[in-house]
C-alpha cells in the first residue's frame, strides 16, 4: 500500500466493520477538543493576558496542524474510486462542504491579525467536531434518533403548539395583572414572555416576578398547571431517543448472538 | 360546481379522507399567527411608536381579511344540506358560537377607536386558531387526549389532592417558623402558599426564602420530600398524552398496513 | 328505620356497593373545606380586619355545625352492633382517635377566646379531612399505594442514601471552596447544606451562591452530576403510585367486565 | 467458638443466607453516622463555642470506639483461612486499603491538635461507610447497577456529548450577546458556561441572566430547547437504576417462589 492509500485510508475510510474512528481521525478529535478548549480559556482575560505567549503559540501549532491536514486530505483525495481526473478530483473535494469548512478553520486559525474577534471564529471548530461524528459508531446512533423523532413529529407539532399557546396565555395573564405596577418587566407582552418562559421551564431567575397579589395567584395557576405542558416535547424527545437506542441494542443482539427474543 | 359551492367546501370541509385543513383555512391559520404576532408586538411601545403608521395598516388590512372570511361564510352555508330557507340557514349559522366569535374578532378588529385597550380583545383571535383545530388531523388527536384524560381522572384528582394537602402543610409550617421574621412574606398562610408553590414547582425565584435556621431546615424537609409529589399530576398527564398518541398510531398502523400486532 | 338507624349509615357507613361517600359525609367534607379555606384567609390581616364580624359569625356556625355533628355521632353510635350496654359503646367511641379528633375540633373552633393562635389549632380540621377519606374510594387506593411504596423499599432506602451522601458531598466541597470568602453563607457544613439541597432539587433561590471561580466549577459539577440522583426517590415514588393506580383499573376492568387481559 | 472466632464472624462475615449485616457492624453504620453528623454540626461555630466540652468528650469516646474497632480486627483477622502465620495475616491485612482508612479514622478522630482543620479530615468517616456497604444486601444492588450503567455507557456517552456542545453553543451565544453589557457575568466563554449550566440544569439562582432583548431572545431558545438535553444523562441513568432493581426483584421472585412469569 503506497503511502498516500494510507493517508487515504486514515482520514476517508467510513463504516469498516469494527465501526471505529480511523487513527488519524481519532487524533484530530482530541485535537480539535484542545484547541477548542484553548480558544473558551482565551476568551477570559485572566488567562490571556497572564499566558499571552503561550496562547499565540500553541494557536500557532494548531494552525500547522490544521494546514498539515488539509494539505493531506486534498493530496489523498486522489486516490478515491472514479472516472474523473485526479485534478478535478480534488477540485470537487475543494468545493464540497467538509473541505470548505476545512479550510475556514484553517483560515480562521492562522488569521487572528485580520479579524478582531478571531474566538468566535475559532468556535466553527465544533463544526469540525461534528462533521467527524460523520463517522464511525455516532453516524448510526444519530441517524437513528433523527428518524425516531421524525416517526413522532406529529406528537412532538401538537405538545409545541399547546405549550406555545399556555407560554402566550400566562405572558398575557400576567400582563394584564402587573403592567401598571412593574412596566418594566410586565409593560408589554413580549416583555412578559420572557417572565413566563423562564418560570415555565423552572429556571426561576427571580429577576422578574409578580408582586400583586393577583398576579401571584394568577402565576401560582399557571406555574401548577403549565410546566408539566411546557416541559412534554422534552419528554418526547427523551423517550424517543431512548426508544431509538433500545432498539439499536436489540438490533445488535439479535446480530450478534443469533435471535433472543 | 358553483363558487359558492366551492366556498363553501373550503370553510366548512371535515372529515375528508386526508385528514387535512382546506386551503382557505390554512391561509386563515397564517393570517391568524400573523394578526397576533402583530398584537403582541403593538403592545411594546418601543415598537409601536415607531412603526405607528405601519401598524394602523396592518390592522386595517387583517380587519379586511377578517370581513371579507365572515362574509363569506355567512354567504356560502347557504350550501348547506338541510331542509330550512337559506335565510333561515344563514340566521342560525350567525347565531352558532362559531360564527359569533368570527364577528368579535372583526369587531375587535376594526374599532381600536372605540375600546382604550383593544389589544387584549384582538387577542381573541387566538381563540379563532382554537376553533379551527376543530378541522383536520388535530381534531381526533384532541378527542383521544381528552379520552386518556377522563379515563384517569381518578388518579388525577387523588395526586391533586395530595399536592394540595402538601403545598399548605408546607405553607402552614413555614408561616409558623418565620411570621415573625419575615411578616410581608410569611406574615400570613396566603402568604406562605406564595413561597410553597414557586418552591414545590422548583421555580424558585428567590423573592421569599426562609431566612432562620428553622425555617431552613423545615423548608428543606418540604423541597426533598415533596418536589416529586407536586410533579405527580403532571407526570400523569404526560403519560396520558403519550399514550393517546400511541393508540393512534397503532390504528393508523392497523388500519394502513393491515393487523400488524 | 329509625332517625338513630339513618343517622348511624349515614355517619359511620363503610364499604357499601358503590364506594361513595354517604350524604352526610359528603356534606361535612364540604364544611371542612370552607372551615379551612376560612382559617387560612384569617391569618391575613387584610382580610381578618375588614370582615372582623362575618368572620367571627361565620366560625360560630362552623362550631355549632361540628357541635352538631358530634353529638350526633355520639348518639347513633348506639346503633353499632356488639354485646355491650348503649353507654359503654358512646364511650368506647368517644376514647376513639377519630372521636377525640372531632371533639379537639370542637373545642378548637368555639375556644378562640382562650388561645391565642387559634388559627393553627383550627387547622386540626385538616387531619378530620383525611380521617374522612378512610371512606369510599380514597381508602382501598390508599391502601393500594401504601402497598406499592413498601414494596420497593428498598429502592428507596438506596436512592435516598445515595442522595443524602451526595447531598454531604456537595455541601463539604462548596464549605471547602468558599467558606472564607462567604462565612455567612458557607461557614459551616449545614449552611452549604442548605445551599446543596436549594441547588440539587433545582429550586434555586440564589439567596446563596458561589462566587469564586473553583466555588462554580465545583457547583457546577454538582449539580449536573448530581440532580439525576435526587430526583430519583421521587420518581420512584411517581411510578410505584402510578403502577398501583395501573393494577387497581386492571382489577375494577376484570370484576366490572369480565376478564379482559 | 472462642471468643477470637466469635469477633472475626462479627466483623468479616459477608454473604450469609439472610444477607443482613452483622450486629457490630450494624452498631459501626449507627456510630459512624453518629461521628459524621457530629463533624457536620462541630463546624458551625455557635454549636461548637456553646458545646465545646461536649463535643471534645464525645469526639474523644468516638476515637476510643474506633481505635478498639481497630485493635479488634487486627486480632480477629488470626481466624482468617490460610496458610500464611498470624503475623502474616495480620500485617498483610493491616495494609489493606479498608484496614489503612480504618487507621486513618482513627488518626483523624485522635488528632485534632496536630492538624488545623479536623473536621475535613474526619467526614473521611463516610468513605467508612461505603466500605461497610460491601457486604450485605447493598453490595449486589450496586453490582447491579453498575452493570445496568456500564450496559447503557454509549447512550450516556452520546448524551453527555449533546448536552456539553449544546452547554458551549448557549454560552458563546449568551457571550456574544451580552458581553458589552454584563462583562463581568458574561466576559468570557467560561463566565458565560456557568450561566448555561445554572440555567440548563433549571437551577437558575438569578445571580447572572441575560438583560438585554437579543440575549433575553436567545436565552428563551436555549432554555425552551435545551433543558430536556441536559436531563437526558440523568434520566438514563434514573431508568437504568429502576431497570437494575426490577431484575432483580423478578430474579428474587423467581428463586423464592419458583418461576412466575
Amino acid at each position: 500500500m503506497t503511502l498516500r492509500e494510507k493517508t487515504y485510508r486514515q482520514f476517508f475510510a467510513r463504516s469498516d466493520a469494527s465501526e471505529r474512528l480511523s487513527g488519524a481521525n481519532r487524533i484530530m478529535v482530541i485535537v480539535i477538543i484542545a484547541a477548542v478548549t484553548l480558544t473558551i480559556l482565551s476568551t477570559e482575560a485572566a488567562f490571556r493576558t497572564v499566558h499571552r505567549t503561550t496562547f499565540i503559540l500553541v494557536e500557532f501549532a494548531f494552525g500547522v496542524i490544521f494546514t498539515v491536514e488539509y494539505v493531506a486530505r486534498v493530496w489523498a483525495i486522489a486516490e478515491e474510486a472514479g472516472e474523473h481526473s485526479v485534478l478535478a478530483r480534488r477540485l470537487r473535494f475543494m468545493a464540497s462542504p467538509m473541505a470548505l469548512l476545512d479550510l475556514f478553520v484553517v483560515l480562521a486559525t492562522l488569521s487572528p491579525f485580520f479579524v478582531s474577534d478571531a474566538a468566535m471564529l475559532r468556535l466553527v471548530r465544533l463544526l469540525r467536531l461534528a462533521a467527524l461524528a460523520k463517522f464511525g459508531r455516532f453516524s448510526r446512533a444519530l441517524q437513528e434518533l433523527g428518524r425516531a423523532l421524525a416517526e413522532r413529529r406529529y406528537e412532538l407539532f401538537v405538545t409545541m403548539a399547546l405549550a406555545l399557546m399556555l407560554l402566550l396565555f400566562g405572558a398575557t395573564a400576567l400582563y394584564w395583572a402587573e403592567r401598571d405596577v412593574q412596566p418594566g418587566a410586565f409593560g408589554s407582552i413580549p416583555r412578559a414572555l420572557w417572565w413566563a418562559i423562564i418560570t415555565l421551564t423552572t429556571v426561576g431567575y427571580g429577576d422578574v416576578s409578580p408582586i400583586t397579589p393577583v398576579g401571584k395567584f394568577l402565576a401560582s395557576i399557571v406555574a401548577l398547571g403549565g410546566i408539566g405542558l411546557v416541559a412534554m416535547p422534552t419528554g418526547i424527545m427523551a423517550s424517543a431517543f431512548s426508544e431509538a437506542m433500545q432498539r439499536r441494542r436489540d438490533a445488535a443482539a439479535v446480530q450478534g448472538n443469533g435471535p433472543q427474543v
